[in-house]
């Protein structure tokens, strides 16, 4: 069938409207009437080109929420009329080890993006949710709980698993001494994560004008982490850090705050990390810095039913499809933290 | 008492004899008549004052074995004519959390080493094994298993309990696939254990005549880590990798051969890590990079007592007094990886 869609043609290039296919429902398809996508980052990534591997025209948004419009002949654990939503994946191998185990996000033979990707069976490229419909295999579609506003949901597809997955692995929980650095997209969600899950939140920050914003979120504490007076009071007290800042910035002085065998796990895009770690600060307290990706679909579902028992949501901007040209330079501009969605029904 | 020691009186000087003092018996100590001390790459970087904190003369010697001379009047656990050993710590707080939990070595006061250090109560500077007699509390003394080659045992007091203890706290065993970097004295040392845990081990070196001594160690497979032909076999495969070399290098190629939630544990002395770890190659695998510095008290009697179990042992090249400045310069020159070992009635 024949939707509209939003589309960058070349590289950099102004998006609007075009016309796409969606494939017929294959027996374990799930098609989706798209209400909400958010934008990400990573759409402006795949709009400049930046990993050159984009193909044109590019249909961005993996950040998307809708309602079950109509379901494969093999389906039945959904229905339309359902709210459902769907991440940065569409398809795995389904076999691997990681497959078989709920992280499909580490599948060894690579997930299949939910744009920009290579459809596993007809060879197509992907094409994401900035459109009405997409059309996924219910292995990848999540429920909504109605306990959660649609439009708010769309980010934690993305800023919200990537958070809270670190968070679930390494057990955060009453008594953890978290560290969250950076108040962005993603140190927003990691903030109400830590506290829901009960543990004790020190934020750091490079603007002090960002402090009452942190509390607001739940911070105990609000670290100025270019004032080493500041940065001396937390020195060894942490048991875990998740590093949400996308510049590079030097990892040493977090690290410094680290507990014995703490950890801390960049989520933000570091790559390479440098000014590089100093191995002599990880030996003297058994320290280690990991990186993690999204995370399991499995996972993606029970974030979403935490989010609704805690009430926990992303602070979005809604925006109508025309906003979105204007919204994407914000983001490459680096002037607004918000996340925003797009209204679908505007397209 | 005065006794007799090997000292170095000046950065990067020839060792010569010295006659040192030796405190009275406080309630906890246990007086060792050093019997062997083994040589280690640190008391060359404290000769020869790379930390720019050596207090001269210096006597070093952090590998020691001898038998318990006498003990103080609150000591029950050592009797006379016991074969002990003294590792890389004689004091700590005592009182801190690490402390209490049997990881003195990450005492948040500071260990107190065994020489170079500064001695809690009358603030003397230590001096080490290079010598005739140690006074040190009863904490910090290891019992030698009747089964092992006292000589044999020294090394095991640094290089052993630096790779013993990452495979234990990482419950390597039946079933681990383990990577180990390095053919050296420490590397030599980690497969034993590795193979001895029932680990599966997988060394990797840049000397492809290294290939048949690590076969001989016990490895299953080994990699010329400059093929990349090599390398990529190993791809993705491995849980768990100790970094034993102690020249700057890349890390990235090892860390690609880790498995979805792997670990690299560098315990050679790399600082800063340079080129630099990329995040990417972390985040793709939920991977992480992570130091250790030796191992507590009650973990190094483990470890002797696991190496009387499983006979293993240090291979050493047992050497007179005389010829320790010779020593030293080899491996000043990097031109051996012998484990040097002094015997001590030759002073
Ligand atoms: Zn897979
Ligand atoms: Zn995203
Ligand atoms: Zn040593
Ligand atoms: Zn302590």
């Amino acid at each position: 069938m024949s939707v509209l869609g939003y589309a960058a043609y070349e590289t950099g290039g102004t998006l609007s409207s075009i016309e796409i296919e969606r494939r017929p429902l294959r027996p374990d398809d799930v098609r989706i009437r798209i209400r909400f996508c958010g934008v990400c980052y990573s759409d402006v990534h795949h709009i400049d080109n930046h990993f050159n591997n984009t193909v044109f025209p590019l249909v961005p948004g993996h950040e998307i929420v809708g309602e079950v419009e109509a379901v494969g002949e093999g389906v039945d654990t959904f229905k339309p009329g359902q709210f459902v939503a769907v991440g940065c994946m569409v398809d795995s191998c389904g076999t691997c080890q990681p497959c078989t185990s709920d992280e499909e996000n580490f599948c060894e033979r690579g997930p299949t993006m939910t744009y920009n990707g290579k459809d596993r069976i007809d060879g197509s490229n992907t094409l994401g949710g900035y459109s009405q419909t997409i059309v996924v295999s219910e292995r990848f579609v999540v429920r909504v709980p109605a306990e959660l506003d649609p439009a708010s949901v769309a980010p934690l597809l993305c800023a919200g698993i990537t958070t809270y997955s670190p968070l679930r692995r390494t057990n955060v929980g009453p008594g953890t001494k978290l560290g969250i650095v950076g108040v962005g997209g993603l140190g927003s969600m990691a903030i109400k994560f830590g506290v829901a899950l009960g543990a004790e939140v020190t934020v750091f920050t490079t603007s002090p004008g960002k402090a009452d914003a942190a509390r607001a979120l739940g911070a105990s504490e609000v670290i100025v982490s270019t004032d080493r007076a500041q940065m001396k009071t937390v020195r060894g007290r942490l048991d875990l850090i998740l590093d949400t800042a996308s510049q590079a910035h030097d990892l040493n002085p977090y690290l410094n705050t680290l507990t014995r065998g703490g950890q801390l796990v960049v989520v933000g895009a570091l790559d390479p990390i440098v000014p590089p770690v100093h191995a002599f600060i990880l030996a003297s307290g058994r320290r280690s810095v990991s990186g993690t990706f999204i995370g399991g679909v499995a996972e993606t579902q029970e974030m979403l039913d935490f989010c609704a028992e805690k009430a926990i949501a992303s602070d979005i901007e809604l925006i109508p499809v025309s906003e979105l040209n204007d919204a994407l330079d914000q983001l490459r501009a680096n002037t607004t933290h918000k996340r925003f969605v797009i209204d679908m029904s505007t397209l």
